[in-house]
């Protein structure tokens, strides 16, 4: 248990809490009154029958959703639908290494993996609302991972899909990817093993961790046309300061550790033995594919080799200079192509 | 003053060198008594009218041309041409931090620019051999820097330029890229600013430097199609342990450093008050601009959009899923492409 003021409704507006009990984990720990912060926006119809479940990405929690994706102008309408941004494990509002006490507090927390969260979020949405299909499951990056993990493991529960900018099964260089943020962290030598007094003190580590984000997180063509320029920065290197080393340095070092490794391990192949098409082929949902045409590490092809495995899905390339990190809606045109495609997503029979 | 077996011709194969003398670097220092490590390949014609420059790439030295690029089976055939690989200022053969003594060794190492380079080069040739006009330039990555340097500071004396997987001005995103290798090695606390014992202090910094290598200098598709496994290699990390630890390991930090700071800041546009489209307008060199398809930090738009401003020039595009570290030539078919590019250029009138 560490104090970190970062994580809270102050930073990442309001939020509520449902404890899973005692979650046994598929590691084969057991974390006991394991939480699951979520949100929601709109209600809930009386036939249950206009849920949409949102997932959250590495580092991200449900505020940048209730900011820039949820609203009566987006196709996430809470006028229409009852909206739950559930937070994974591991981001500093559900359960995780900072906000845990006891044996599994800070670097003992254990492994988790993105069976876990989608596990972990059917029992909240079941237990605490009763709902027992959804219309639509979404989510970028990590979220897409859960997004899969929802289609193939609960193919009756979820009626559409849509994976923004990641994939069902994690891919080598997105591994290789994920070490490097990995160690920019713990060869600081203040994260002395995850046992720093402060978040803080790790400030060295969080500086490398971010600045390789920079390198992979937006496009070559974001850096040349100087798209910093329009989120007001004077530089690139203003830009880096002032957003990227911003976004990442408050965050729990333990925290960023625990959604990469799980990030790494992503994989629904793990339902069928490792045969990817057999887990992909078990989608019922109507399900769409938006990868992010400059992503840099989930490129739209090996997007578009999964979407061809997922019987009743299309590929729909969603344009972004701004690269993965677009998934901000840093760029004018991004949440329109988002709301187009999530609006006919949720308009298409399924 | 370090001592460093790397760097010897036991490793790299035999080379001699030449004294530049006093040597005034364009940041205002002088190297005193700098020397050029090179190596020939074939005969120079009485005429002097069969002479091709070769240079040499981040890490690299004259090595992997006479492994790889150098034969009579080679466009780059010593039978009918007399080849000069020049190796860089700061690569560890010619003059380096860790070769220098006095007051400029090891980090008080002055900064060098690609144009210091390419007027040593040009002093070399000039002094040595007599060569006052080149049949081709060529180089790969920072290679090309200096390919780009030659043909805009030296018209008159560059008949052909071929630049692979390179850039004549260095793009913003590959300025952040190479300083997140910059920072992977500073960071280490054994580098100590610099003044390590030993470089195998270094190991964790040079490890981490070598392991963002592995993700920006292959492809994406590299790992995802197991490329390593034709290389003889039985995982993805006997890869990365074998061949890119192994590659970057018995490097000298302080060299590798200062060839950094010498890519980020290469720019032919200061021939021209940072006019790149007049920089590239003095090139009269026939110039073959050769980037790789699966590149992650010189993508071909970047390359392509600079081949337009050089006014005797044809785009050839180099396929390699390896990517950028494709130039070690990884690839089978590689090798036959830049033999087939480089022999059609020296074939062309020019």
């Amino acid at each position: 248990m560490i104090e970190n003021p970062y994580y809270s409704p102050e930073m990442h507006g309001p939020y509520e809490l449902f404890s899973l009990g005692d979650f046994v984990l598929e590691e084969g720990y057991t974390l006991r009154d394991c939480q699951l912060a979520y949100a929601t926006f709109g209600e809930l119809s009386p036939a249950k029958d206009n849920a949409i479940l949102v997932t959250t990405w590495y580092s991200g929690t449900h505020q940048i959703f209730a900011d820039a994706y949820i609203g009566s102008e987006h196709a996430l309408d809470p006028e229409k639908y009852f909206i739950v941004v559930i937070n994974q494990i591991g981001n500093g509002l559900s359960s995780s290494p900072h906000n845990t006490e006891g044996p599994h507090a800070m670097a003992r927390f254990p492994h988790v993996r993105i069976g876990d969260d989608v596990r972990a979020q059917e029992q909240l949405l079941r237990e605490r609302f009763g709902i027992e299909q959804l219309e639509l499951v979404t989510g970028g990056s990590m979220g897409a991972q859960q997004t899969y993990e929802w289609a193939v493991r609960f193919p009756d529960k979820v009626k559409r899909a849509a994976s923004i900018a990641g994939t069902a099964k994690n891919t080598p260089h997105d591994f290789i990817y994920t070490e490097a943020l990995v160690e920019a962290i713990t060869s600081d030598p203040a994260f002395r093993g995850g046992w720093y007094e402060s978040s803080s003190d790790v400030r060295a580590g969080l500086a490398r961790h971010a600045r390789i984000w920079s390198v992979m997180g937006f496009s070559t063509e974001f850096w040349k046309q100087e798209q910093w320029r329009p989120l007001g920065f004077a530089s690139a290197d203003d830009f880096q300061v002032g957003f990227v080393d911003a976004y990442f340095g408050p965050m729990d070092p333990n925290d960023l550790l625990c959604m990469a490794w799980k990030w790494q391990r992503g994989d629904v192949s793990r339902h069928t033995g490792g045969d990817l098409a057999a887990a992909l082929g078990r989608v019922t949902a109507k399900m769409f594919v938006m990868p992010i045409d400059e992503d840099m590490f989930f490129p739209v092809r090996d997007c578009a080799a999964e979407q061809e495995l997922v019987p009743n899905s299309e590929l729909r390339v969603v344009e972004s200079v701004a690269g993965h990190l677009g998934l901000f809606g840093l760029d004018p045109g991004y949440m329109q192509q988002i709301d187009r495609h999530l609006g006919e997503l949720l308009e298409a029979p399924a």
